[in-house]
Order: structure tokens, then C-alpha cells, then sequence
């Protein structure tokens, strides 16, 4: 058996990926068979399920992707500039989030995994907010959790409109939630 | 021709939306077969098309009906039973509006004609906002139009992690909203 390189499998991989992407956009997670993987991957259905055992994995692996996107944005640029790049998403993408949320509703053991899709990015965030709490930058009236949570909430509202097609102005929004966060 | 009554003719309406809602929040939008419909109303396909020409007639007058619940807790309980309302909606019937979501994407149309789904109320919550901004029970830097997005933002972020089956602690979280909203 001849050896690989780990370069290789993680060229092969990110193939994959970006090809999924474009085949989940553009057909949804449901219309997304595997002849079209095939097709816009390059790969055949044996290549791909080397690398995920199934549909879902190569979606939560985009997911992960994006989590990982939006907290390093926060982390370093600040919530604004996580908003700014949720409005910036192509509505299809973010259609196939919510054609997912029905598996999730009815998959506990789905669920769970997709609420742990990234700990460490997580526990950065929640050191984070502790942070600017300590420093008088954040209200400390309640935990760094729900502010995170508040967070999550504006970014999945802005996530319903994008995919509805919705334009958005985000200047006059931010005021509102950063006087949500701002010391009371 | 029989004169029918105007007491029938709503008694009768009612009797579809009841039995259409059902069937959606059971089977979905795409789901909802003619003959579902006709199985849960006890109507014939002529008799429900008599009073909604189209399958998609039928759900928007439903989210007419549950804007109009919205709006009238808004202005008679405040913005907190919105919420308390919301996280206490049926997750399957929540589902369907993210189904539509699509269509309202790529049909400008169907959209527009959404937005405008009950603009008497807007004019209400409108004037509710700026009565309570002149008293001083909310902020005067950003116009009411904005501050009721800021509000349909955090509505729609309830929204879809309902549909995904999330619990929510609603009590911390509306100190946020608050916050967000109160003259700062």
C-alpha cells in the first residue's frame, strides 16, 4: 500500500468540502445526492466516504468550519465584525442550515453533538467575555453565558433574514445590541 | 343560489385554517398534499379553494393570524410576552415558516406582498414605540422603525432555535433586550 502524505489527505479533504458547499447550496442538503458529490468533487462515492461516513458528516464539517470562522472573527475584530459577515453569506448556504433544523429537533443525539461542535472555540469565547466583564467593558450583572447566548440569538436572527432575502443596515442594529451588553 | 350567511362563510373559514394548520405543522408545507387537507378539514378540494385559491393562500392567512396575536401582545403585555409566546409555539409549526423561507427568497413577489402582511398593525406597534420613546421608556437615538427591527431580530433568533429544539431560559436574556432598548 503506498504511502500518503498528510498533505495529500488534507488537499483531498478541503476538495470535498468546497465541493459539497457548492452542491449543498445549490440543491439543498436533501437534493444533495451523491452522483452530484461525485460530479462536483471530481471524486468517486468511495473517495468521498473515506473521508465522512456520511452526508451529514461533510455538512457538520462545514459547520464546524463556519463556527470556527465567526469566533475568531469575534475574537479578534469584535461581534460587529461576526454580524457583518453573517449578512455578507449567500442565502442558499444559510437555507441549508435551517432545512437541517428539523433533523436536529428530532435527533437528540444529533443535537448534542452539534451544540459541542467546537469546546475549545467555546471555552476562548467564554474566557473572552469574562475578560472584557472584568474590564468594565461588558455588564456583569449575569453571566458570561448569557451573553453568549444573547449573542447567538441576534446572529440567528440575522441568519432567518438573510435566507429570506432580507437586506440589512446593520449600523443602527449594532447600537441596540451593544447597549444590550454595555454596563448598566 | 342559497344565501349563505356571513356567520357560515367564517365558521367555515376557520374550520380550513384550523385543519390546514395541522397538516402543515404534521407534514410540512411541501407535505401538505390537496388530499391531506381535504382528510383534515372534512372540506372537498372545491370547497377549500373556494374560500383560498392556492395552498400558499391558506399559510399566509395563518401568519397573518399569528403576526396579529404577536402585535396585539406586544401592545397589550409588552415586548416580554412576545417572547414568552414565541418559546411556546408547537416547534413543528415554527418549522414550516423556515420551509417557506425559500420561496419568499426567490419569489420577490411573494415577498413583498409578506412584508406588508398586516400593515395596520405596523402603524399601531409604530406609534406604541414612539409614544413610549417621547415618554422615556426608550431610547430616542435610532428612529422606532429600528428599534422594532431590533426586536424582530431577537423574535426570529427565538424563532429558529425553537425549531431546532433548543430550551430556553428566557429571564436573563430579556435583561439583554432591555437593555438594548432603554435610553441610554
Amino acid at each position: 500500500m503506498p504511502k500518503v502524505s498528510q498533505e495529500h489527505l488534507d488537499a483531498r479533504r478541503r476538495q470535498i468540502l468546497d465541493g459539497a458547499r457548492r452542491v449543498f447550496s445549490r440543491h439543498g442538503f436533501e437534493g444533495a445526492t451523491i452522483a452530484k458529490l461525485e460530479e462536483e468533487t471530481g471524486l468517486s462515492r468511495g473517495a468521498i466516504f473515506n473521508y465522512f461516513p456520511t452526508k451529514w458528516e461533510i455538512f457538520y464539517a462545514l459547520a464546524q468550519e463556519d463556527q470556527q470562522r465567526a469566533g475568531e472573527l469575534w475574537l479578534d475584530d469584535g461581534f460587529s465584525a461576526v454580524l457583518r459577515w453573517v449578512v455578507e453569506q449567500e442565502p442558499e448556504w444559510i437555507g441549508v442550515y435551517l432545512e437541517t433544523h428539523r433533523m436536529l429537533r428530532t435527533n437528540p443525539e444529533l443535537r448534542a453533538r452539534w451544540e459541542q461542535r467546537n469546546p475549545e472555540l467555546d471555552n476562548r469565547l467564554r474566557a473572552k467575555v469574562e475578560q472584557q466583564q472584568r474590564g468594565g467593558e461588558l455588564r456583569r450583572d449575569v453571566d458570561a453565558d448569557t451573553i453568549g447566548r444573547f449573542m447567538g440569538l441576534i446572529v440567528d436572527g440575522l441568519v432567518l433574514n438573510v435566507s429570506a432575502g432580507a437586506a440589512y443596515e446593520l449600523e443602527d442594529l449594532l447600537k441596540l445590541v451593544i447597549g444590550g451588553i454595555a454596563p448598566q
